[in-house]
C-alpha cells in the first residue's frame, strides 16, 4: 500500500504521527505492507519552497494509492489579507490538480459522548448522516477579481451538467448503501447553478428507481439539520453550501477532533480529519488525534476496500473511548493522554 | 401612521390580522391614527394580476411610512421548475425596488420557552444577538444564465465598496447601541467579494474606535453559533450567507414563529415575521401570531422611532407566554389558543 503522507502545519504533524502507528499496527496484523512517502504542504511548504502545494508534492501524491492529509494553516496568513501566497490556495490547487470531485463528510454520534453534544441527546441520538460536498467547481474556481479601481469586486459559481451528474451518482450510490435516502440541497429559487443542479439529479432518479430522493433549499437544511438531523441520510451540495454546512453538522457529534472525511477522486483519493491545523495546540501533544486515525480506516475502507481493517481501527477507537484513554478535550475530570500515548495505546 | 399592509400568502393574512389588531389597540392607547392601506403580494397577486409584486402594490408601499408583511410562497410553485412566474420573485423585486438593503434579525431566548430549543439551556441562556443581512445585492442579483445548450450554469456574485459599506455602518451603529462587538462573517480566504467586505470594513473601523470588530469565516460561525451564541452581538454579512445563517439562528431559540425582522431602506422599512407561509396551516385560525406582532412592534421603534409603543407591544406578548395564552405550538400539554384569540388577547 502505497500512502503520501501530507502532514501539513499546527497540530498535523502530531495527529498524522498517530495515524501512521495505528495504520501500520494493522498493516502488521492483516499481512500488508505500506509505503509511506512524506511530502510538504501548507506554511511548512510555503517556508521551505515559497509555495503551498509544490509540483514535488504533487507527483508523491500522484505516486501514491491513497493520501492521509493532515491540516494547514497559519495566523501569520490570518491577519495578513494582502499576503501573495497563502496555505489555503495549496488546498485548494491541490483538490483541483488531485481531481478530488467528492469531499464526502460522515457526521455521527458516539454513545459515551453523546452528552457533550451542545444538542439535546434526544435531538441527536442515532444520526448518522453523511455529506457529499462537491469540491472542483463553483464559486471556488470560477472567475473573481475587481473592476472599477477595486472598488466593486465579483466572484463567478459556475457549474456544468456533467460535474453535478458525477457527483450526484456518487450520491445515489452511497444511499443505496445505507438507508436509501438523498437529499440534494439547492437554491433553486433563487440560483440558475442551482436549478442545473435540480434538473440533472431529478433526471437521474429514474436510474436508482430505490433510492428516495427530496429537494431542499440551503437556508431550510440549515436549520432543520440542527433540529432534527435524524431525518437526514445521505446529502449532495455544492461546493460553498457544502462548506458551511457540513462545519454546521459538525457541531451535532460534539467534538469536532473526532470526524473524519474522505475526498475522492477518479484515480486518487485524500483523507482527512475534519478540523484544523489548531495551532494553540501545535507541539504540545495534547491534540485529538482520533479524526486522523478514523480518516485512516476510511482509507482502508474506500481507496483499499479493506474492510476487516477499517473495522479493526474503528473497534479500537471505541475501546478507547470507552476505556477512557482520551486527549484533554474529551477527559472532563478523568485522566488526559497526551496525543502519543493515546496513538501509542492504539496501535 | 400610514402603514401598507401586505398580508401575502397562507398564514399571512391571519398572523397579519392579529398584528392590525396590536397595533390599532396601541395607537389608541397612546393617541396615534393609523392609516392601513392593503395590497396584494405572492401567490395572490400571481392569481389576481398575473405577477408577484404589482406596480399598484409598490405604489402603496412608496406612499407609506412603513410595509407590514405577512408572508409569501405557495407549494403549488415548489413542485413546478418551469413556473415562469414565482411568488419568490416578488419579494426580491420588492426588496430591489424598495431598495431594502439591510435585513434585521434579531436571535434572542424568551425565559419561558427555552426549554422548547435543541440546544441545551446552558448553551443559549441570555443569548441576545443581532443579524444585519445585506438584501440588494450579492449572487441574488448578479448576472446568471446558462451556456452550452444549458449544460453550464452560471450566478455572479458582485459587491460594490458603497454597498458594503451602507450596510457595515449600520451594523456599526447597531452594534454602539448594543454591546460595541461587531463580527464580519466572511470567506475571504476564497472569495474577491468578501476580500473587498473584509477590507470596507477594516477601513471603517477608525470611525468607531469604541466597537471592537472580529473577523470570522462563514464556515467557522456556521458552528460556533450553534456552539456558543453567547459569544456574538451584532453580525454583519451578504446577502446569500446571511440567508443561510439567519435561518440557521432562528433555531436557538426554540420557535421560528416568535421571531420578527425588519428589512430597512434609505426611505422605506419593511417589517415581516421570519417564517414563511406555512400553507398546511393555512386558513385553520392554528399559527403562532406573535412573530408578526413583534414586528409591528420593531415597526413602532425603528420605523416611528416610538419606543413606548414599542415596549407595551413586547411586555403584552410576555405576558401572554407567561400566562399561558399561546397558540398549539407553544401549548405543551395546556389550551391552545386559536390565533384570533391570542390577537384578541394582546389587543
Ligand atoms: C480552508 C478553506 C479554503 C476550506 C474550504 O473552504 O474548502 C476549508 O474550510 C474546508 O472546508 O476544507
Ligand atoms: C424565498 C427566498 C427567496 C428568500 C431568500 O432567500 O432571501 C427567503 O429564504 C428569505 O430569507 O427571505
Amino acid at each position: 500500500l502505497k500512502i503520501a503522507l501530507l502532514a501539513g502545519d499546527g497540530i498535523g504533524p502530531e495527529v498524522i504521527d498517530q495515524a501512521v502507528k495505528v495504520s501500520n499496527a494493522v498493516a502488521e496484523k492483516f499481512n500488508h505492507e505500506i509505503n509511506w512517502e512524506s511530502a510538504l504542504t501548507g506554511a511548512a511548504a510555503i517556508d521551505a519552497v515559497g509555495e503551498p502545494y509544490p509540483d514535488e508534492t504533487h507527483e508523491v501524491c500522484l505516486n501514491a494509492d491513497a493520501v492521509l492529509f493532515g491540516a494547514i494553516g497559519h495566523p501569520r496568513f490570518d491577519n495578513d489579507p494582502s499576503a501573495k501566497v497563502r496555505p489555503e490556495q495549496g488546498l485548494l490547487k491541490m483538490r483541483q490538480k488531485l481531481g478530488l470531485f467528492a469531499n464526502v463528510r460522515p457526521t455521527f454520534t458516539f454513545p459515551s459522548l453523546i452528552d457533550k453534544s451542545p444538542l439535546k441527546r434526544e435531538r441527536i441520538e442515532g444520526t448518522d448522516l453523511v455529506f457529499l460536498r462537491e469540491l472542483t467547481g463553483g464559486i471556488y474556481f470560477g472567475k473573481r477579481g475587481r473592476e472599477d479601481d477595486g472598488n466593486t469586486a465579483f466572484d463567478t459559481c459556475t457549474y456544468t451538467r456533467a460535474e453535478v451528474e458525477r457527483l450526484a451518482r456518487k450520491g445515489f450510490e452511497m444511499a443505496r448503501q445505507r438507508s436509501k435516502k438523498l437529499c440534494c440541497v439547492d437554491k433553486a429559487n433563487v440560483l440558475e447553478t442551482s436549478r442545473l443542479w435540480r434538473e440533472t439529479v431529478q433526471n437521474l432518479e429514474k436510474d436508482y428507481p430505490d433510492v428516495e430522493v427530496s429537494y431542499e433549499f440551503v437556508d431550510a437544511v440549515a436549520m432543520r439539520l440542527i433540529q432534527w438531523p435524524n431525518a437526514y441520510d445521505v446529502l449532495i451540495t455544492e461546493n460553498l453550501f457544502g462548506d458551511v454546512l457540513t462545519d454546521e453538522a459538525s457541531v451535532i457529534s460534539g467534538s469536532m477532533g473526532l470526524m473524519p472525511s474522505a475526498s475522492l477522486g477518479e484515480k486518487t483519493s485524500l483523507f482527512e480529519p475534519i478540523h484544523g491545523s489548531y495551532p494553540q495546540a501545535a507541539g504540545k501533544d495534547i491534540a485529538n488525534p482520533l479524526a486522523t486515525v478514523l480518516s485512516a480506516a476510511m482509507m482502508f475502507e474506500t481507496a483499499f476496500g479493506l474492510q476487516a481493517e477499517a473495522d479493526a481501527i474503528r473497534t479500537v477507537v471505541n475501546k478507547s473511548l470507552a476505556e477512557g484513554v482520551v486527549t484533554e478535550d474529551l477527559a472532563e475530570g478523568g485522566k488526559a493522554h497526551k496525543t502519543s500515548q493515546v496513538g501509542d495505546w492504539l496501535a
